[in-house]
C-alpha cells in the first residue's frame, strides 16, 4: 500500500485529494492547522492528521522523517491572489518558507525516491496578450498579483531542487478550481453563497465586480484526479498545465448560477470589487498532460456550479 | 541635481556605483549594515549614508519617506549562489522581503515617477543547454541553487509591481563582474587573494574547485555604467541581460592570474571545493541593451585581474 502524505489535507483541493487517494488504495497521512477544518474532510477517520505548521522547521523534518511518504502532494499554502495585495510579505514568507522547510527535510534525509508535487498556478502567466492564447508551459510570465510570484518561487524551487539535488519533484500549474467547501473569497463560492443569502431574504441586492475577465474553470474533483496521476506518471523536473481549455466571462458563469436560482435577483456593478490589474483571459493548453497521462476534465462546469450552490443552501 | 538612493551602498557593486553616480552629477544617498564597509567607498563624504536594515519595514519605508530619491538603486542582497545552499531561507527571506519593503513603501507613498532598478542574476538561466548560448532574456529558466531562485522572485516581484501598482521599475540580470574588493567567496577574488597568501608565503599550494566551467565575466566598473544607463534610458517594465557575450573557462582565469603572479605557483584540484550542480557555462547577449543604450564594456579582463591582484597584494 503506497504511503501519501497531503500539507493542507483539510483545506479546499486537500480534502478532495484525500478522497481521491482512498479511493485509489492510498494509505493517507496529512498536515492541517485549525481543528474546525477538519469538518471538510468526509473521511477523517482514514486519514492520519497531524496538527503542524509548515513554517515550523523542526516539526515539518520530523513528521516528514516519521511518515516517510512515498508520495508526497504539497498543497498548503495562501491561496488568495487578492488577499497578497495586502500582505505580500505573509504571502511570500508562507508559500516559500513552508516549501524549503519540506525540501530541505527531504534533501537532508536523503530520501531520493519520494516523489513530490509541488502546486504552482496559472496566475504565474497571468496578463498574457491574446496571441499567447492558449497558454502552455512556455508561455511567457506577466504576474499581476504578488501571490502569483510567490508561485514562481515555488514551482523554480521545485525544479532547483530536482536540478541540483536530484529529488523527484513534479510540478504542476492548475487553472481556477471551484466546487462545494471552497472559500468565498474565489468568484464562484462568492456568486453561490451570496444568491443563497438572497433566497433567504438576508441581501437583496447581488453585488458583482469586474465580470469581463475570462477564466478557465475545472471541477477540483477532476484537478485532484490529476494531482494523483501527476505523481504517479509525470516525469521528475517537468512541469505540466492543467485546465479544461475552455474559457468563460465572469458575467457567463454569473448568469448560469442565477438560472438556477430560485426567484429573481438583482445585479449591481461595485467598481470596489474591482480587482488592480486583473487578467483579461486565462486558458489552459493541457495536451502536454493529457498526452502523458490521458487526463482529461469530466465533469460539466454546470453540474459543479449546481453542487456549489447547494453546498451552500445547505449552510443554513 | 538628480537625487540617487542605492541600497547596499558600501557593498561590493554598491561602492562602484556611488562613484559612477557621483561622477555624473548625481546627489547620492545609500544604506550599509556594517561600520566596516563603510571603508569601501572612496568618497564617503559625498556620500548621504543611513545605516538600515531593510528587513526593517518601518526604516525603509521611514528613509524612502525622507529622501524620495528620483532613482532608486536596489543592490542590497545576499548574493553568494554557493552560501545560499546552506542558509537557503534566509537568502530568501532577505532578498525577497527587502525588496517588498522598498517596493510597499513607493506604492504607499504614491511615488509614481521614481525609476527604481531591480538587480537580478544571470544565475537565473542555470544549466542552459548548449543550443541556448548565448543567453538572451527569453532563454528559459534552469535556476541551480537557492540564490538563483531568489532572484528568479526579486525579478518578477519588479515585473509585477510595474504591471500591477505601475511602478517605473526596470530590471537587470548582470552576469558575473569582478574587481577589487569584491568578497573572496567568489572565485576570481577567491584566486587573487589566495595567490598574495602564496606570494607572501602564508600558504604552499593553490587549492582549486571545478576548473571546467566557463563564465562571462566584465568589470564591475563596466557593470555600475550599465546601472546607471538602465534607469537614465531602460524601458520601465523590461528586463536587460548585462555581460560580455564572451566566456572564460575558470581555468584559463587561473592561468592568467598565474602568468601575473610572483615566482611559480603549484595548483592542487579539491573536491570539497566543487559546487553541486555548477552550471556548465553562462554566455551573455547583451544586445537588447546595447541596441537601447549603446552600452558595452570596455574594460579588458587582464587589467581587471591585474587590479584584483594588486588589490588583495595591498591588503597586507
Amino acid at each position: 500500500m503506497k504511503k501519501a502524505l497531503i500539507t493542507g489535507v483539510t483545506g479546499f483541493a486537500g480534502s478532495y485529494l484525500a478522497d481521491e487517494l482512498l479511493e485509489n488504495g492510498y494509505e493517507v497521512s496529512g498536515t492541517y492547522l485549525s481543528e474546525e477544518s477538519i469538518a471538510n474532510l468526509s473521511n477523517k477517520d482514514r486519514v492520519r492528521l497531524h496538527k503542524i505548521d509548515l513554517l515550523d522547521e523542526k516539526a515539518t523534518f520530523d513528521l516528514i522523517e516519521k511518515e516517510k511518504p512515498d508520495y508526497l502532494f504539497h498543497l498548503a499554502a495562501l491561496t488568495s491572489p487578492r488577499a497578497s495585495f495586502d500582505n505580500p510579505k505573509e504571502t511570500f514568507v508562507n508559500n516559500v518558507s513552508g516549501e524549503l522547510n519540506i525540501l530541505e527535510a527531504v534533501k537532508k534525509l536523503g530520501l531520493k525516491d519520494m516523489r513530490i508535487l509541488i502546486i504552482s498556478s496559472a496566475e504565474v502567466y497571468g496578463a498574457v496578450s491574446k496571441e499567447d492564447l492558449p497558454m502552455d508551459e512556455n508561455t511567457p510570465f506577466k504576474p499581476s498579483n504578488p501571490y502569483a510570484v510567490s508561485k514562481i518561487a515555488q514551482d523554480f524551487l521545485g525544479l532547483q531542487y530536482y536540478l541540483s539535488e536530484k529529488l523527484q519533484i513534479v510540478r504542476v500549474r492548475p487553472f481556477n478550481h471551484i466546487g462545494p467547501r471552497q472559500s468565498p473569497q474565489f468568484v464562484v463560492s462568492a456568486f453561490a453563497k451570496r444568491i443563497v443569502g438572497i433566497e433567504n431574504g438576508n441581501e437583496k441586492v447581488m453585488k458583482v465586480g469586474n465580470l469581463s475577465s475570462r477564466r478557465d474553470f475545472t471541477s477540483v474533483i477532476d484537478i485532484v484526479k490529476a494531482y494523483r496521476l501527476a505523481l504517479e506518471k509525470g516525469e521528475a523536473g517537468e512541469v505540466y498545465n492543467l485546465g479544461s481549455g475552455k474559457s468563460y466571462a465572469i458575467s457567463e458563469i454569473l448568469d448560469m448560477l442565477l438560472k438556477m436560482a430560485k426567484g429573481t435577483i438583482e445585479v449591481e456593478q461595485d467598481p470596489n470589487l474591482v480587482k488592480t490589474a486583473d487578467d483579461a483571459e486565462l486558458l489552459c493548453d493541457y495536451s502536454k498532460f493529457k498526452s502523458l497521462t490521458g487526463w482529461e476534465p469530466q465533469i460539466p462546469i454546470e453540474k459543479t456550479l449546481q453542487d456549489t450552490l447547494d453546498y451552500w443552501r445547505n449552510q443554513n
